[in-house]
């Protein structure tokens, strides 16, 4: 596939693809690249960013503006299955390379484009930022502190999201096109697909006209459900019904709680919120969180710690998974990463390429695939055409 | 495809199959069925929760404990192209309803398991639920205010983003089976899958050792790209770059910042966010926030409101895009919900279907797609098998 997207959302999505297989064109500005290059941290002059999310893929410089640039692009696409773009919506029309201009070349293409708020629309021309899609969505409306500052998700959600949803898009239509012959455009906005993990906050807010706000960790309707301080660090608990609550109450030797009338069912528990929240949670301040845990498991009672980052690398259960990838990036040594996600017992996934210097690979492909010369590859570069 | 899922995880992936055209047969347990028809919000008695995650699929009723309600399993799985499970890891197996029981029906299924921890691993047998797997994953560690209490991510992002992955495993694995004839297991974790969206928070602690935390709504390394509080509401804005800086310091009439010093370049902004914060703050409670994006958005300032849920359902963007559908759910009159977000120009999406009522469709699939009587079905109705 050619991908020509920068920075989160096309990438991230690109790279699902690279890690099922995809032989991934990353093709890029030449001299600058992926403005994602730029990103720290860094690692002697790499970006650890942007080796996070380009692992896999090879990088051919073009220059888009160039008609021999052009030119290259359309050789390009009649080889491959998927283009990917995240421009902003236009640019690729003005560079005459848009959906009408591509599948004259490639009729059996799958063009994907994704973009902060879509092709259509009153917006569709404004660029977006994660932080804008996450505020204007609805999502910072529902996280964070009641009465507290606005909080955004602490990953670039909006664009993952996207990203996501852009990879379902483009192996559907791979499907579509191998069973009709015929490629078609695929329109992702990080702004629809925000809207479409709200959950529940939508269907409260049209049924029961309520305007979810922030809550904090807790769940809406569920109680005791949320995270509680203890002698040392946050836990979680989660009483999802009547039964646990039950079991809960002996674990914590507290049978009066149990046989308490504002507490007897998930209903009452819930209107009784703010009478029963400092007296768990001067229960879990007499412990530190590792002890709880332990007599918490022992009775089968939902919990767990909040992990940093650290402690999540290291995870028992993330290491049994093998969800932390080490790939070799030569000068760098063994970098690592999150691994493949997707746990296919015929074809697994594999990531084990490094991310690409830039046009690390642009002779391989235009001597390899295009089957140009040395020679005019060597004209290219010096018109700055690669 | 058959769909034993309950709950988020599972209905959501098998409702974006829905939406694009899958026959969705969602077996649920007789009496009961999926335990999020007992979620509220309520309308009528009908969950408005369930509604929005199962519209378009059919609802059969089967005891899967009974030896003649796995007969009937497998039959459906002998005519199916996938089957998707989110049960603990080991009911199937429990059921005799696993992976390897049922390839030996139907050599070329793909088999979908969405769980908690995975299929594998130490923790495989726990029961996980999305707050569990937020707090675990490290997403809670990097949300929220620093200093502050946790926050949850304001939806339930670990189901949904386990769903998301595992629709595209699942349509990979098609893609897998067209061209080899034999399916294969896909084993996704929301642990895993966590992970994989932290973003650049495990960059920045495998190269620069820095173990990442909540940093309200603000970009861990450029400044100003954040939440301001204006006289009346909160607004991002969203300064990704030195030119922009001083569009921005020009727009807001404030030349003095654009010279200083501190500010001059993204690096020492970052430096001095502790002097630059108050000054901006200050600024912004100047006006309403809906005169300050007029003004930014004249001057192409990245910039936005933190919308509301009824904000949202409302905002001409989406209306635009049709991402609100309305769906006619019969008694319940006409209900809104999220569309479906991937815009294909050939083969787009449809969402017109509202969820079934439990067992609504029971007895046309047991007619029309296995052939059985009515008279069997009475019988099988009677035994309560179905």
């Amino acid at each position: 596939m050619v991908d020509l997207s920068r920075i989160l959302a096309g990438p991230f999505a690109s790279m699902i693809l690279a890690d099922m297989g995809a032989d991934v064109i990353k093709v890029e500005e030449p001299i600058l690249g992926d403005e994602s290059r730029g990103f720290g941290p860094f690692k002697d002059g790499f970006s650890a960013y942007f080796i996070s999310i380009n692992r896999g893929k090879r990088s051919v410089t073009l220059n888009l503006k160039d008609r021999k640039g052009k030119e290259i692009l359309k050789e390009l696409v009649k080889r491959s299955d998927v283009l990917l773009e995240n421009f902003r919506p236009g640019t690729m029309k003005r560079l005459g390379l848009d959906y009408d201009a591509l599948k004259s070349v490639n009729p059996r293409l799958v063009y994907a484009a994704c973009s902060g708020f879509g092709q259509t629309g009153p917006l569709s021309q404004n660029g977006a930022y994660d932080l804008i899609i996450q505020a204007m969505g609805g999502m910072m409306s529902i996280t964070g502190e009641p009465g507290g500052a606005p909080v955004k998700v602490g990953a670039s959600i909006a664009d993952l999201t996207a990203a996501l949803y852009t990879v379902i898009g483009i192996l559907t239509a791979l499907r579509v096109r191998d069973q009709t012959g015929v490629g078609q455009l695929v329109d992702v906005a990080m702004l629809d697909c925000q809207i479409c993990i709200l959950e529940n906050a939508i269907a409260r807010y049209v049924v029961a006209n309520e305007i979810p706000g922030p809550i904090g960790s807790r769940h809406p309707s569920v109680t005791p459900f949320q995270a509680f301080p203890t002698r040392d660090e946050y836990l979680v608990v989660c009483i999802g019904n009547d039964r646990l609550w039950q079991r809960f109450c002996q674990a914590i030797r507290r049978p009066d709680l149990e046989k308490d009338p504002r507490f007897e069912v998930n209903a009452r528990r819930n209107e009784n919120y703010e009478v029963l929240r400092p007296i768990l949670e001067e229960v879990f301040r007499s412990r530190p969180a590792e002890e709880w845990m332990k007599l918490l498991e022992r009775e089968g009672i939902p919990c767990g710690p909040i992990n940093t980052v650290d402690k999540v690398v290291s995870h028992p259960q993330i290491q049994a998974r093998e969800m932390i990838a080490e790939i070799d990036h030569g000068s760098l040594g063994r970098i690592k990463m999150p691994a493949f996600p997707i746990k296919f017992s015929l074809t697994p996934g594999k990531v084990d390429r490094p991310a690409p210097r830039l046009g690390e690979h642009t002779e391989e492909v235009l001597v390899g695939l295009l089957g140009m010369s040395r020679e005019e590859v060597a004209v290219l570069r010096q018109r700055k055409v690669i």
